[in-house]
């Protein structure tokens, strides 16, 4: 197999032309989309036109002329259809944790005889502490039950009021069955709670079709929202009007400007919301969903796991002799759009890989992580980037103190 | 009086060249800046910047290269400066909302043998919905309890938990004593917060030498730091590492990038964050914050009583016999830096005066609200607005159907 060969995909690729949507700066081959996108070329645009015009010129009036207080519902119907919801079941706003502590009052109001949350050691850290401070926060007797994630299915009995998955694997990719989870969660009388972080824009997610009962996610990664972009959260519409929000505000109020005393909350998704949302940061992520109103989720399916099943089977060609294994399951089926390759010198490795211009990053303890985009990642560089794994890891280029010496993180 | 006096205060005036670093519109006398400041000139430069070289071209780097991950705490330090506070002692972050339930959360967490949570009808109504999200979510027996603002004192005994105020009233602009309020509070075993929204950057705060407990403020007002703009909180230092994070995340985490399973909360302030922040809207505050470096609060306090003392004076004498009153009490220490004129047609004068380039706001049920930013309200503003408000009573200009007729806010 040939570069030439990884040339006739991309010419053949029907998502190719998106790439002209984003910058990827020039030479460099970015593989880390899937922490943070990169930047789609209608945000600086719209940028300008949120400072200079809606805050600048026609300052308080944007609330409403320029749409801001719709932003947050505008944007939720544009993420709900990436990820099989219908219109006016997901609104955007706050962070991935703020929404999965509203999820769980949520989910824990609905099913309130039960006291087990049920979640995996799989799952991002931040999740768990979120289900850490709201267990210790209520004094209600939650208790959180953390099982491997092959586990998981055995786990759930009668004792659980809900799961809060996170649908990929951060570090493995492994991919939960939304549908198989939910289903014999149901039938065990239990919620469900699913983090997309790692699923929106990167896996063609059912919600409706899986019945899930609430889902969240960011939009920073395959959705380049931007770093710290708005996050977001859904809500099965046979649910909506029984959620009792935990973090009640004026933006989830039935009426925000009567300024009455007590909480009255508003029909629908939109008394998921709380405060005033930062509307910088929540245009630029309405420009960076411009791209995305005409995909197909199945075609960036199709995509992904070509772009990762090229770049696993030339890691195991050309670098397997090296001591280089892929983290999670094989099966295509359940993986989502990164892979994360073990090797006892992982740090030292991605530091050579960054250096020669190929990005991804590093999770301990020994994980190479590598996010294949579909909207701007070709093929092409899928064959550089392993191209330049396989000569580091021929010459040994990974072993210098510069790419040894492990830098404080934050 | 005349309006040249109002001219040579202006040149008298010595934060007059701060509007210099301001957009404010021409023609336009912007008296809003208490609903949302205006556009500080240095930030469409910020957010170029950080759009299109930190993020398009460092993209992942820019977290640490940039300093995305510590810009919470620089803008804090900034913002503690101008209300008393010492450094390390605030951080930026998340919605006010969001910051009152984290407080929420603390305070009650340091008090636990009480269940009264004591705050005032004066509060800006979506701090009291929080407090009743958080009332009914937890189990715990918590009880609101809502007195008129001029019966905190007495209401404060040793049953309150702690306090909930708002330093000024969103309406009246009335002004709390917030060192009586809290030596009384502490007298009686309880803890304040204090919401300081309508204080930051508008009068001189002084955290630590009132000793209140906690405290948070948004930073789209008098902080110009743009719609939505992140909001802060305050912990007194000895309280600090006493805190349990109700909503615990990553981002509060002691070791965020080892990615343990169980939450350890960071020492100090940190832990007080939770989930990824939006770092578009953040930079353009952190731009906005520019022109205060260098500020005296007690100059811009000075200024401010000066224009509202203006205001009342020149209403009072050109359009007392309208009907017009002053809302609030007129000694000027017990007042913030807005001004509510009550009139039984106060919605349809307002949109006149704004159909009049005067911009104001109105709040139920007759309040024409008024707000004076000192770093770009000139005295020739108040001049002109009084001049337009009396010349719109004068020949009934507000008596029009397109006045009239209200329009349904979002």
């Amino acid at each position: 197999m040939e570069r030439a060969a990884f040339e006739a995909l991309d010419r053949a690729d029907p998502l190719a032309p998106k790439r002209e949507l984003f910058f990827v700066p020039e030479g460099l081959i970015y593989l880390d989309g899937n922490s943070l996108g990169v930047l789609p070329k209608a945000v600086p645009d719209r940028l300008r036109e949120v400072a200079e015009v809606q805050w600048g010129k026609a300052l308080i009036t944007s609330w409403n002329e320029h749409h801001w207080f719709d932003l947050p519902r505008r944007i939720g119907d544009r993420i709900a259809r990436l990820i099989g919801a219908p219109p006016a079941s997901v609104i955007a706003g706050d962070t991935i944790s703020i929404n999965l502590f509203k999820l769980l009052g949520a989910a824990a109001k609905l099913n309130p005889a039960r006291r087990i949350i049920l979640s995996d050691s799989g799952n991002f850290p931040s999740d768990l502490y979120v289900a850490q401070g709201f267990r210790d926060l209520t004094a209600d007797g939650y208790e959180l039950k953390v099982v491997a994630p092959e586990e998981v299915m055995a786990a759930i009995d009668e004792t659980v009021a809900f799961t809060m998955l996170t649908e990929v694997d951060y570090r493995t990719a492994r991919l939960h069955d939304m549908t198989a989870v939910t289903a014999r969660a149901h039938e065990k009388g239990a919620l469900t709670i699913w983090d997309l972080a790692h699923s929106a824009g990167a896996t063609p997610v059912d919600l409706t079709g899986s019945r899930a009962d609430f889902a969240l996610g960011c939009t920073y990664k395959y959705l380049n929202g931007g770093p710290g972009a708005p996050a977001f959260l859904y809500v099965r519409p046979d649910l909506q009007d029984r959620v009792q929000p935990a973090l009640a505000g004026w933006w989830g109020h039935a009426a925000p400007f009567a300024f009455d005393l007590d909480y009255r909350p508003a029909p629908g998704i939109i008394r998921n919301q709380c405060g005033t949302q930062p509307i910088l940061s929540m245009a630029a992520l309405d420009a960076a969903l411009d791209p995305w109103d005409d995909v197909d989720m199945q075609a960036v399916r199709r995509k992904s796991v070509a772009l990762c099943r090229a770049f696993i089977d030339l890691v195991e060609r050309r670098c397997g002799h090296h001591g280089v294994s892929v983290a999670g399951p094989r099966a295509f089926g359940r993986r989502g759009s990164h892979v994360s390759l073990h090797h006892p010198e992982g740090y030292a490795v991605m530091q050579a890989l960054i250096a020669a211009r190929v990005v991804g990053d590093f999770r301990a303890p020994d994980m190479m992580r590598f996010g294949f985009t579909p909207l701007y990642t070709r093929f092409t560089d899928v064959w550089d980037a392993v191209a330049a794994l396989a000569r580091i890891l021929d010459g040994r280029e990974w072993d210098k103190p510069e790419f040894r010496a492990k830098k404080a993180v934050t």
